[in-house]
């Protein structure tokens, strides 16, 4: 489980409530696109801002509009208590598999990280995906680390961030992971400017933003570059470089919670305050861009 | 307000509640050394890792037992909605001023931060201290953006993380920050290592976490420093070197919970998981320094 595309979804919501009905309409996008999978309350679901009450209705709605793809839901909170209570909803809400990163607000140590997955991964029946992001969990993993926490039952995946960029040292790099961890725990590429190039270097899922938008167009990528076309893969792409840029200056949440307002998938604001989606000049710079995508080919 | 000794305290805390009767014993302490100020539920009071339940609680606690001393209470949070009310629930209580960091999760712009402080300062009927601590809430204010906060209604003072090394140049970066904020507002440094330099520089303030287990020995630093006895406030300074060092390798909040445990002030563990205080090897090297200090000057 865990390899090809998993997509993430966002999590429309205005200040007082969570929209369902958007929430479920993105969702259902991703099940008749047939993605492998579906991360749901990643950090594009904007998991962080929400309570535990709204992460329990996110993950029941996606169960019950999941039609058989697997469903995995980040349990991921500051404290241990919390992770452990969200782990128990996600499991009785019915979740294929659990996403968990080790954010902190007072920096961790390594014994912490790994003493927080012993914990987690006892008390599961499902499988874990280790999610390393250090832009937002500020936690660096050393490949020690990950081999010992990939060790641990349950633990199916990790979550990378970005690859190096060029095919050469994106090898190197998942051939070092991966002779820390066992050869039935997955990695799985993020940062989706990496995508091609991490799915073309061994990883063997795309933990994918735009794909909880796009699935079609990222379904495309991901199945090329599984399927050994590489040059296909990267060409793919490449043509989507335009909005690649837009995420690493403004952030990909922002940039995909902006089309998605624009393209009426969901209202506006959609983002939970402080957070604010793009202003005006960049909309327009966006709007730009997605009209010269979608003339090249079909952006869905 | 908001000068002097803003003592910091620790909230301990088991897995499933927070320990009040341990923590109003260390609350008192400070109430009876008759510092100037206390701020409870800042980073060292665990404030991240708690529910608006328990962060009320605490809040009841100390404007309960507070004497007359002014008590700030620590309201931020990653989203707007959950600052909004933890900023009433203060008020309600009786606290006498707020603390507000710009925690983040995604990554926040000036701009949002910006419209942060102006939602909250709009809500408020009591001051508010600005929170500036890059090292937990990785976001860098401008002293434009400090400007700009600092002349919203409610606004009395900036909590800055350290200052640089060396009076000389400490001064110049109070003076520059100085010369962004209006006169009414404080400027209070924390980092504890940086107290005196910070203090001998302008500061009006020391937010201080070494305060809120030893307020009488902070107490003293702090009104050399402000009666203009620099030598005397570096001195004393000084003399805690040993624990500074300590703060800068292991984190102020692992060494004075883990200080507060080893003088059974409190039990152990006191931390949320995952943090955890410090290890026996650890404990036996603060053990000696702090038997050092002892048999130099009283250490409370």
């Amino acid at each position: 489980m865990l390899k090809g595309l998993s997509a993430f979804p966002l999590t429309p919501m205005s200040e007082t409530a969570i929209d369902e009905v958007a929430f479920t309409k993105l969702f259902k996008r991703l099940v008749s696109a047939k993605v492998d999978s579906i991360g749901v309350l990643g950090s594009t679901g904007c998991y962080a801002y929400l309570s535990r009450e709204e992460r329990l209705r996110v993950t029941q709605l996606a169960v019950e509009n999941a039609e058989g793809i697997p469903v995995m839901i980040g349990i991921s909170a500051l404290r241990t208590r919390d992770v452990l209570q969200l782990a128990e909803d996600a499991q009785r809400a019915g979740a294929s598999s659990v996403l968990l990163a080790p954010v902190s607000y007072q920096q961790l140590t390594g014994a912490e990280v790994y003493s927080l997955y012993e914990m987690v991964t006892k008390s599961l029946s499902i499988p874990l995906c280790v999610y390393d992001n250090p832009s937002t969990t500020h936690f660096h993993f050393s490949d020690e680390l990950h081999g010992n926490i990939a060790r641990l039952p349950y633990v199916c995946s990790i979550k990378i961030p970005g690859v190096p960029q060029g095919l050469d040292i994106a090898k190197e790099r998942v051939k070092q992971l991966r002779a820390h961890i066992p050869s039935d725990v997955t990695i799985g590429v993020s940062g989706d400017p990496y995508a091609a190039v991490g799915l073309n270097a061994g990883c063997e899922t795309w933990y994918s933003v735009l794909g909880g938008l796009y699935p079609n167009v990222c379904a495309g990528l991901a199945r090329a570059a599984i399927a050994g076309l590489s040059d296909e893969a990267e060409s793919q792409s490449t043509r989507l470089k335009p909005l690649w840029e837009m995420f690493q200056r403004y952030g990909s949440l922002r940039v995909v919670a902006t089309i998605a307002e624009m393209q009426g998938l969901i209202d506006e604001p959609s983002l939970p305050l402080p957070l604010q989606s793009l202003d005006e000049t960049v909309r327009q710079e966006l709007g730009s861009i997605l009209i010269r995508l979608q003339n090249e080919f079909s952006l869905n």
